[in-house]
Parts: C-alpha cells; sequence; structure tokens
C-alpha cells in the first residue's frame, strides 16, 4: 500500500523529504566516495556535518551562547541518573510526577540525592498536569524537574511551572521542536530524538555552561559527566554518527518548514482535526483533562476493550498504523508529531466516523 | 570518482551489498510502509529485526546458551565503566596494558575497583604484545582485562593470555568478527560495532550468565547493570534500531561470505598482500614487532613527516584514503577490516610500490 500514516508513540515518522536524501547519499555522500555510516568522526567531512548540525539547532531553538548543544547516546534513562549526578549540590532535588516516565526519572534520581516529590497526578491516572503555579519546593533543591510531555496519557505543560528560583529541568523527548520554546527558563532540557527528531539512538542535552562542573563524585563515569562531552563538542568517544546526520537533515526541514513557530501552527491544526473529531463523537472518549491534552499524543478509547481492538485492526488495514494505546492507559492513541502530515490526521478523523458510523448499529 | 577505498580505523567501510539493501528499504521496509528508523521497537517488525539479529550473531559466533547477547549503546568508553561496576566482587582487577584503549579502560576502573596492571608494552610505544603465558595475577583478582587488537598501535593478540583460572575480559573491538573465537574462553567480550560490524552507535556485549547480577552497588545506574538489558533482550528502553538492523544485514552478508573461517582466510590474504609489500619496501617500515602484527590495522611510516604526508595526500587522489596514522604513532595506518575488498589492499600495495620507485630519487 505504500507509505502509511504512522502514528506510533515513537520511533515515529520522519519527513518523507529527509528520508529520501539520506537515501540517496546512502552510498556515496555528497561525492565522498563513501556513506555517512562509514566516515571518521575525526574526519572534515563528518566534522561539517554535526557542527552544521549543531547550528541549525541553536538557530531553530534560539539557544544562547551560554548553553551547551550535546549530542549523547543511551536515551531518556541514561539522562535519569545523568541529571542527578551531574546537577547534586545540595543533596535535595523536586520532582513533579505527570506520568510513568517522570516517576522513573525520580526512582533513578533516589539513588543520587534526595527526591522530594512536589505535586503528582497519580490519583488520576496521570490524565491531568497539576497545578505547579505555587509548589512547596524545598529551599535547598538542586532542580525542579519535569515531563513536559507526557507520552502515555497524552498530556502536556503549556504553561511551565514556577521554580520559585530554582534550576528547571525538563524531559521534552515527546515535544522536543514542536513549538518554540524560552531556552533562559530552563537550565537543562534534554529530548530522546526518536519521536520527533530522528532515529532512535541520539540523544540532545541543552544545558547552561555553569551548570557543568567538574567537581562530581568519584563513581560518576566518564561518559556520565556533561563536562566529558561539552569540552570536546560531542566528540569525546564516537558518536552516533548517522543519527546525527539525520537529525541534522530534520533541523534543515524544519527551518523550510518556517522554523518553530510554523511547525506550532501546524501541530495545533493537526491537534484541532482530532480533538474535534473526538468531541464530535459519541463512540470515542478523551482520556485527558481537556486543558491539559497533549498536541503531540492523543489518547481516547471507546470504553470497550474489543471495540479499541477493532478500530486498530481497521484503522491499520487503511493505512493508519500503530494506534493502539499505551497498556497504563488502553484504548487508542494517535501520535501527530512534526512529520505526521495534516492529511495522515485527516484521515484518521474521518476515519473515527465512519467507524462509529458503522458500529453504531 | 565512486566509491573509494576507505581505510579508516572506524567508523570504517561496510559491504556494499549491505549499504545497497539498506538503501533499498529505506523509504519502505519489506512493505511494512515505513523505513526502520521510524518504526517501533515494539512493533512485530522490529521485533523479528533485533531477534533475528541475535540469532545470527550466535550462529556466526558460536555463542553457548549460557551467555547472553546484548546491543547497547555508548561504545567502549562505556563498557570501561560498565565492566568494573557489574563484574567487582573482591575489589581487585587485572589489566594489560597495549595501548591508548586499555590505558583509559583501566584508568576508568581505577573508580570503582583496584586496578593491578599486570603487564604492558609501554615501554616500546605498544609495539608489541607481553608475553602473557605467566602473569602475575593477583589471587582474588575478579577478572583479567586485555584489549584484544589495538587500533591505535596495529598489534593483535594471536594467543590468548593464561588467565590462570580468572574471568577473562576482552575488548574486541576492533578484531570484531574478523576470525572465529572460542567464546567459553570469555567471561565477556565487548565491541563497538563501528570498525568489522556496523554503523556508529551500538555496542555489543557477549557476557556469560553467572557473571550478570542483581547485587550491585546503589551508585550503578539502572542503564549500566547487564541485568537491566539481559532481562528485556536489549530492549529494556529504545534501543539504536537503525544500528541493530545494519548490523542485522552484516552477520547476513557474513554467513553469505562462509562465515568467519571464511573471513579469517580473507583477512590473512589481505594482510599479507599489504605486508609483503612493506616488507619488500626500503622506503616503508612497519612500527610492530612482527608475531604480533595485526591483520586489522596496519601502522606503517618512512621515517619522514612530510614524505609521509604526501603519500597519504597522493593515496587519496587514487581513491585509497584515510591512511593517516593515529597522532600516538605517526606515519600511516591501513584498516583492512572485513568489508575491505582485497582489491583495495591490492591497489595500495601496488601504490606503495609506485610511490616508492617515484620518490626514490
Amino acid at each position: 500500500m505504500g507509505r502509511v500514516y504512522n502514528f506510533s508513540a515513537g520511533p515515529a515518522m520522519l519527513p518523507l523529504e529527509v528520508l529520501q536524501e539520506a537515501q540517496k547519499d546512502l552510498l556515496d555522500y555528497k561525492g565522498s566516495g563513501m556513506s555517512v555510516m562509514e566516515m571518521s568522526h575525526r574526519g572534515k567531512i563528518f566534522d561539517g556535518i554535526i557542527k552544521e548540525a549543531e547550528a541549525d539547532f541553536r538557530e531553530l531553538v534560539g539557544v544562547p551562547d551560554n548553553y551547551s548543544v550535546l549530542f549523547l547516546q543511551g536515551g531518556g534513562w541514561t539522562q535519569f541518573a545523568e541529571v542527578p549526578m551531574n546537577l547534586t549540590k545540595n543533596g535535595t532535588a523536586a520532582y513533579v510526577i505527570t506520568g510513568n516516565w517522570a516517576r522513573n526519572a525520580a526512582k533513578e534520581a533516589a539513588r543520587y540525592t534526595k527526591v522530594v516529590k512536589v505535586a503528582s497526578s497519580e490519583d488520576q491516572n496521570f490524565s491531568y498536569i497539576p497545578d505547579c503555579s505555587d509548589l512547596d519546593i524545598p529551599e535547598d533543591a538542586d532542580y525542579l524537574y519535569i515531563c513536559e510531555n507526557n507520552t502515555i496519557y497524552g498530556t502536556e505543560y503549556f504553561q511551565l511551572p514556577n521554580t520559585k528560583g530554582h534550576t528547571l529541568v525538563a524531559d521534552v523527548s515527546s515535544c522536543f521542536l514542536s513549538r518554540p520554546i524560552d531556552v533562559e527558563k530552563y537550565g537543562l532540557f534534554y529530548g530522546g530524538v526518536q519521536k520527533n527528531v530522528g532515529p532512535a539512538g541520539v540523544t540532545i542535552v541543552c544545558v547552561r555552561n555553569d551548570l557543568i562542573r567538574d567537581d562530581l563524585p568519584e563513581f560518576v563515569p566518564t561518559m556520565f559527566r556533561y563536562k566529558t562531552q561539552a569540552d570536546k563538542k560531542s566528540l569525546f568517544n564516537t558518536p552516533p554518527a548517522w543519527g546525527i546526520y539525520v537529525c541534522g537533515l530534520v533541523f534543515k526541514w524544519l527551518k523550510k518548514q518556517g522554523g518553530l513557530a510554523a511547525m506550532d501552527e501546524k501541530n495545533r491544526a493537526k491537534a484541532k482535526i482530532f480533538y474535534d473529531a473526538l468531541d464530535a463523537s459519541d463512540l470515542f472518549k478523551g482520556t485527558v483533562r481537556r486543558q491539559d491534552r497533549s498536541l503531540m499524543n492523543g489518547t481516547f478509547v471507546t470504553g470497550d476493550p474489543d471495540l479499541d481492538a477493532e478500530f486498530v485492526k481497521e484503522a491499520a488495514e487503511q493505512g493508519l498504523v500503530s494506534l493502539k494505546g499505551h497498556r497504563s492507559v488502553g484504548g487508542m492513541r494517535a501520535s501527530m508529531y512534526n512529520a505526521m502530515p495534516i492529511e495522515g490526521v485527516q484521515k484518521l478523523a474521518d476515519f473515527m466516523k465512519e467507524f462509529e458510523a458503522h458500529h453504531k448499529g
């Protein structure tokens, strides 16, 4: 049936143009006679690729000069440890628990620091973002940690917490580059790229330079020290070169789309189509408090697990794939990252209507 | 000039057939309608890819059932920490220092265990493999660590150390899958794949199951525990999916070539062409003791840095690229991993002769 609309929560769709360019240059990158997968990371060509990727990322996001951009490996779970390992000074950290990933991050942090949970939406299966305007953050907290978009539950922060002067750390994996952000509000944000940005295997960390320290405990591995990679511009050891290259192509594509403000507009338009269809339906119900609905991951159920399964199956036959929800929520989840075309979401909305008509009676 | 012969020490050449297949399927993997870079790592298709990759690896190498094969991230530097973090019990480990990487591994291990250097070739700039037939290994050493092929210096073990009953741990990054090995002689071996096996960003660890433990110190990150990944068959979190896929294609290619015994034969034939050319030359000198010469990385010099640079430059014009030696040795280095065709090495040998004739004066 040709290319499908892939609603996977991640790894997820990449822009077709990006894939086509990667395909074209796969055997011979720009006349170098070799694939990007084959070239020395110490050579001029790859040096150009990674430098350009960093420059484009900085331009897209608006990263000030006093922040470092690091291309790392290991995904969110690695950052769950690296963040407390690198940022712990006083020995207390504040976490807002809005889902599985924030909870796992807090659990991992507890190996290295005292963790204070300052807010949580666990009481209602993480179906909302707690009020973070007046959190009781310990005075000596080294940082306040949030997961900005909750892939599993389909919630998203539309206002950052009032940190009361503390350093904000955010996992932005599933809303990465989906809208403009004000970098200076964060001490550090990071994202696995495999949802919105590129192929799995690259994690981008953006960290304010004063948080990059030398005086860490002996047990912190060399690879887990931000300073190791910041000093070497992400080339301390062999980087995940192909992944960084594809991320770079995505950055160029995003610039061509008009940058993050334009992406925000497109993502809002896609989300509107989806949530309008949801709200117009008698069969499908959203699982999330309205004002906290994620623009990236739309979670919904019929209330009947068999019917949910039937929907997922029939949708797949229409080329609308990977719509099964996470087991923690059940039902369906439509992930609509940057590379999902508006036509894909429209087709999903149309199919929801059609399915409802067909199964009403 | 089309595809070049790339003698890079890594990342390095991949088999042309493998690249062609990856290119063909890049937009639509086997009729799935998506790229391997886009598919959920929890889906059936990727599950098939990683399972087949592991099965092919096991078959190629002859991995017994009581060993786990893990597809990880982070390269050698990550293993430098993971090995002592996971294997330390008594608190002493023995290291043989045959180059930069063994030295760095020992330095990193010293964060977690007492390190005893039981042999070294540092006295002669690592130009040989020390005698390891009767090492003075501390009784209580948790393991004996070697770097089996030394990429920078061009030396290789052709006989494993007498471990006197201790667990052998080997970094095999630059001789990975280049010849048959007897897995049961090792407690653990690992390799970054970016030299002999696949694109940078994947590290394969093969470890005997009794060495995978639960009772590790609290400070060991979840991601650095072999048990985390062994329990989840390398799918604890999102793996470097594209890299694993390409490694899988390389495993198939290796099987088609006749497996590791056939590769050993081809690699010996290539090395013979190169070292015969070296030994026949008055201009070029090898930098390594004859019996320790690596089949993978051939290091050589003219003795005149300007002439070395001229050789590297003229060779590149002939499509023989990345021949510059590492700064620790100087001169030239020809890396001849599995994917380097015999024609490439023959062309290099011919060019060495031609260059010598031309520059003899």
